[in-house]
């Protein structure tokens, strides 16, 4: 099983990328797992619908705990013992850096050990899709714009910074830049996963 | 304000304790909040739903992790610039120790890095209402086991031990013996408190 995982803030294309890549491994006869986070399991989705409902003002800790319990659920019934031939996940624990950490603040040691600690498998390959803060809201229709999405042009610069951050310090990550055509994106994700073979 | 946390296994007399506690101190005139863990938010409220519900097969990271989403809401709305003479709370992080970590064999280094960024209070004092595991199970009414209960007597025996550890550790823990009658305990447990004015 190879794992790869998908990141990228808001409005860089992240979905159509992961469905152009879904077909495309299927057309050539692999077996293929589709996850989100927050979600995946039955108890996941509840945590998702507490998570991105805008009526619930939450506490930024409480956020990143709630994105970890949904993603133990989902190690466990998902990726330990996986028999697919790849497992797509949109979005995984370098998002937890990259929001709770780089992007509220929170401490990355306490999220660097939870992600130890929840033995959380390392991708294969995780890619992030990076985009100009303002290009990604541009190309975002307001009524998709959830309690996440809310927090503000600035958070968004910091949760990219820390993607990037994480492209130089981990060997699993590569970067693409997400400006240009869809075409062209869905090229270069393609090359780093056969690369992956 | 004065934060008095009570803990201890399962039969072992803790409600009926802190409501005779409740009582003595609003009848001296005192304003107090009563909370319990997880809960006393409604957040918190369905956190403990979905913790306390016998469907829900889910991982001991999930549980730990949803523990303290709890205790992340209920410490902002609740702990911090409290007006009340008294909160008294019904279990706190000392339970996330002695269960999760002695009970459930999860990693007390992870457990106090989360009682540590999310700036827990300490309390004034915490009660260990500790009884013989057997005992406790023998004043309960099976109707009232719930999945956390359900873990059996060795599971209680270690929770038990990782209590009395902390006792023995933390200047604000104190045990009290509960095998004895409800008025006797509840004459400790008022001994204990007026020690805190």
């Amino acid at each position: 099983m190879k794992l790869i995982t998908f990141e990228g803030i808001e409005g860089v294309g992240k979905s159509t990328q992961i469905n152009n890549i879904l077909s495309w491994l299927k057309e050539n006869g692999n077996s293929v797992k589709l996850l989100r986070e927050p979600g995946s399991t039955d108890f996941g989705e509840k945590i998702r619908e507490l998570l991105l409902s805008k009526d619930s003002e939450i506490d930024s800790h409480t956020e990143l705990l709630l994105m970890f319990a949904a993603r133990a659920e989902m190690i466990n019934q998902h990726l330990i013992n996986a028999s697919e031939d790849f497992i797509l996940c949109d979005r995984y624990y370098h998002a937890s850096i990259a929001y709770q950490g780089y992007g509220r603040k929170l401490s990355l040691k306490l999220i660097n050990r939870l992600i130890d600690d929840l033995n959380c498998p390392i991708p294969n390959l995780t890619i992030i899709y990076d985009l100009d803060v303002n290009e990604g809201f541009m190309r975002k229709s307001d009524d998709v714009i959830d309690r996440i999405e809310s927090a503000g042009a600035e958070f968004f610069s910091d949760v990219r910074n820390g993607y990037l951050q994480l492209a130089n310090n981990r060997s699993e990550v590569h970067v693409i830049d997400a400006s240009r055509s869809v075409d062209q994106v869905t090229h270069e994700t393609k090359k780093l996963i056969k690369e992956l073979l």
